[in-house]
C-alpha cells in the first residue's frame, strides 16, 4: 500500500468573504485558528511568530497588509519594502496555511469614517513621535480580527508598546482572542530583526549593533542594584554617547510593563528598557523586558 | 402518550463568559443569533424589535445596559428610568431567550482606555448637541457585538442617526453581522415611543403629539412637490411655531439618508426629516424617512 503524502499548500486570499469561507471550513473541522498580522518583507522575527503559531494553533493564517493609517510619514509608507514572492515562499515554509492579502479599499471600505482610539499607553516611547500611529494599528487590527476571528494572535516583543496596546484593545472590546507574545529575534551581533534594517547603509548597519548593547548596559545597571528610573536611562544614554556616531537617539526610557508608566518612585516588578534611534533612512527601535527582582544578582 | 410541552424560559446572564457559553451552545445546535441591545425601561418599540428578531433569528438575545459613555448629561444618565422586573417579563413574553445584564466594570474593564471614534455623520442632528454620544454608542456596541457575536442585530428607526452610524461601524470594522432596522412604533396620537416619554408632565405629554404632526407637514410639502431642503425644514418649523408652546425646538433638519448629508442642491433619493424638542425633563426626538420619488403624488 502506498503511503499517502499530505501536502498542505498555502492558499492566498484577497477578500474578506473568501477568508470567512476558509475560516468556516477550518472551524467546522474543529481546528483552532492562529493569526499573525504583518506588513510583509518577512524576516526571522516574523517566521518565529509563524512557527510559534504552527506549534500552538491548528491552522495558521498570516496577513500582509501595509497599513497606511499607521504611518505618520508618507515617505516611510511609500518606501516600505516589499517582496511578495519571497514572503509567500517563506510563509509557506514556516507553516502558514492561508495568506491574506487584502487591498486597501477592501480593508477601509468607507475610508477613515470609523476608527479605534487608544487613550492610554500612547504618550510615551514611540507614541510621542508618532501621533496616531497606534490608533492606526488598533483600527486595522480590529478589522482583521473581525474578518479572521482567530482564537490566538501572535505579536513580537520587538514592538513591545504595540503588544501592550493590542492587549488593552482585546480586553476593552472583549475580543475572544488570546494574545501570545514572542521574544525578539536578533542578528548574530544583537541587532533586532526589522524590515527597516534593509534601509541601513553598510556603516549604519555595522553601528546598529550598539542599540542592543546600550540596553544591555541598562540591564547591567539593574543587575548591579540600580533602581532609579532616570539613572538606568542615563546608563543607556552614556553607552550611546560613546558608541553611537551615525545614529541619533530619539528616546531612551525605562517604564513598568505593560502599563508603560513608572509605577513607583523606584523600579520594581516587570519593566521595559526601550529606545529609538534614527539613521539616514531608517528609524530603529529595540527593547529589553524583565522583572526587577529576577534580573538582580544577590548583592 | 402525553404531549411534551417545551417551555423556553428566558435566562438572565451577567458575565461575558457565561454569555459566550450560552451562544456556543446555540451555535452548536446550528441556531442563528439575533441581538437587540437596549437600555431597558422597555416599551412597544423595543418589543417590536424582539418580535422581529424572533421571526428572523432562531435565538433572540437582548441586553439591558444603561451605557454611561453615551450620556452627555450626568443628570440624564442618573435619571434614566429602569424597571428590571417588568422589563424581564416583557422581554420573555416577546420571545427573548437570553437577557444580558452586565455590570459597568465588566463592560469597561479598563475604563475608557480604548474607544471607537466616529468621524462622519456625527456633525448633524443629535450629534451637534451631544458631542461624543455616538462614540459612546459605537464603543459599547463593539464590546457587545464581540461578546454575543450575533448573526443579526436589530435597531429601531426612532434612532435613525444611530442606525446609520452602526451601519457604518459594521462595514468599517467588518463585523459579520446583518443590521435590520425596524419602523418607529407610535402611540395612538402619533408620539414616537420612548423611555423618556415617562418624564413628560401631562400637559407636555398631550402636546408632544405635535412632533410627529410637524414631520407630517414636512412630508406633505415633499408630496406637494417641494424639493428645496430649507423650504421643507421651514414647513416643519412653521407647524411647530404655531403648535408647540411648552416644548423648545433643538433642531429640525432634512438630509439624505443614510449619508446624513444634503446630496444635491435639491432633494432626491432617500431622505430623513428629523427633529429634537426639549421639554422640562425630557429631550424627545422623532423622524420620518422616505424616498423623494416614491412619496410624491403625480403633479
Amino acid at each position: 500500500m502506498e503511503k499517502t503524502v499530505q501536502t498542505k499548500e498555502m492558499v492566498r486570499i484577497t477578500t474578506p468573504d473568501e477568508m470567512r469561507r476558509f475560516i468556516r471550513k477550518q472551524k467546522e473541522k474543529g481546528k483552532t485558528i492562529g493569526f499573525v498580522p504583518t506588513m510583509g518583507f518577512l524576516h526571522e522575527g516574523h517566521l518565529s511568530l509563524f512557527r510559534k503559531a504552527a506549534e500552538t494553533s491548528d491552522c495558521v493564517v498570516a496577513s500582509i497588509f501595509v497599513n497606511p493609517t499607521q504611518f505618520n510619514d508618507r515617505d516611510d509608507y511609500l518606501a516600505y519594502p516589499h517582496d511578495l514572492m519571497r514572503d509567500a515562499h517563506l510563509a509557506e515554509e514556516a507553516g502558514v496555511q492561508a495568506l491574506f492579502l487584502p487591498e486597501e479599499k477592501t480593508v477601509y471600505p468607507n475610508g477613515n469614517e470609523v476608527t479605534v482610539t487608544i487613550h492610554a499607553k500612547t504618550d510615551v516611547l514611540c507614541g510621542k513621535s508618532r501621533p496616531g500611529h497606534f490608533n492606526g494599528v488598533a483600527t486595522v487590527l480590529a478589522k482583521l480580527f473581525n474578518i479572521i476571528r482567530p482564537d490566538s494572535v501572535y505579536f513580537g516583543m520587538k514592538d513591545a508598546q504595540q503588544a501592550a496596546i493590542v492587549s488593552s484593545m482585546i480586553q476593552a472590546f472583549h475580543f475572544p482572542i488570546r494574545l501570545i507574545t514572542c521574544p525578539i529575534v536578533r542578528e548574530p551581533d544583537g541587532l533586532a530583526m526589522s524590515s527597516r534594517n534593509a534601509r541601513l547603509n553598510p556603516a549604519e548597519r555595522k553601528e546598529a549593533a550598539v542599540l542592543s548593547r546600550g540596553l544591555q548596559a541598562g540591564l547591567a545597571a539593574i543587575k548591579a542594584g540600580e533602581r532609579d528610573f532616570d539613572a538606568i536611562v542615563q546608563s543607556v544614554r552614556s553607552y550611546y554617547t560613546v558608541h553611537l556616531k551615525l545614529g541619533e537617539v530619539e528616546y531612551i526610557d525605562v517604564l513598568n510593563y505593560p502599563e508603560l508608566k513608572r509605577r513607583g518612585a523606584s523600579l520594581s516588578g516587570r519593566f521595559i528598557i526601550a529606545c529609538a534611534v534614527r539613521y539616514s533612512h531608517a528609524r530603529l527601535i529595540d527593547n529589553v523586558t524583565g522583572t526587577a527582582e529576577s534580573v538582580s544578582e544577590p548583592g
